[in-house]
């Protein structure tokens, strides 16, 4: 982790920041990866933002709305890495999901930026090498590809950094 | 239906327009009606946004956002009601319907609007008075209630008409 003022000049000298999410109604996560000409990727900061299942669901999307243009804001990534996934099991709760990741994708479609979604299997092949990767192992590859000292946590954040790194690692050098 | 000069007139008298929508990834369709201090509801506008199946989810969304948001700016309802459907057989095309219907209730959301949700037997028993009803037999209480020579067209213009003609039987009297 690098601290705010190299962020900002890091961030300045090649705007390459990935931001990845993992999509939800109740817990969306978030990961904001910055790489470098170099080629060294630098985790600037994960996240979640919780929203109370008291409040009625249009609220709730704006809450993830507002919370998703705040760090794009805050951070202005050139790309958006959303993670395509649904393990509910009825249609209801994939109506529900889809309300979330509406949200989230116009927060990236109204700045125009560039939006790759990746599934589950995707991300664990990019960051691990095989699509069949536990939860352990992708913990274990994210801390190691980004140096750091433990793995990010709560677990849906650390699920938006991996979304992040896959885009970094798929799409390979910020020139190329 | 008022012309536009009436309608400005009749809506900055007591701002009670209320937007029905059908929401839908390909079509959304929308009903603007008014109703009057002293009762009477008026058709105001109907339509559809059309997306194409050939640009990326994210761009759909956004276009039925930014319909959504031109018709709230132009008519300023006070209240939005949402037809809550889902008719289709898989998770999958409930999360892309999702997605849609994520938008538009932002769209609302973030204009502090109230927002209704009714679903397809709620809407036939308030405008026909049985939950049973037939297309035809909505579509001709429809033209009834709103004085109108035809009935609205196309058909998902004439739901979201029936979803806020809806709101506003259930919810009585502008005052009430």
């Amino acid at each position: 982790m690098v601290s705010s003022e190299d962020v900002t000049q890091l961030h300045r000298k090649d705007s390459q920041a990935v931001l990845g999410i993992d999509p939800g109604t109740a817990v969306t996560g978030y990961g904001v990866v910055l790489r470098r000409e170099e080629g060294g990727l630098y985790l600037l900061e994960c996240g979640v933002i919780r929203t109370s299942s008291k409040e009625p669901l249009p609220f709730r999307i704006r809450e993830i709305f507002r919370g998703i243009q705040g760090i794009i804001d805050r951070f202005e990534p050139g790309s958006v890495a959303v993670e395509d996934v649904f393990q509910g099991k009825n249609v209801r709760s994939a109506l529900t999901l889809g309300h979330a990741r509406g949200a989230i994708l116009l927060a990236a479609a109204l700045q125009d930026l560039l939006i790759a979604e990746y599934s589950p299997r995707e991300i664990k092949k990019a960051v691990v090498g095989t699509g069949n990767a536990t939860k352990d192992q992708v913990a274990y590859m994210v801390q190691r590809h980004l140096r750091l000292k433990t793995p990010p946590a709560p677990t849906d954040a650390a699920d938006g950094v991996a979304a992040a790194l896959c885009h970094c690692l798929v799409t390979g050098s910020p020139t190329g």
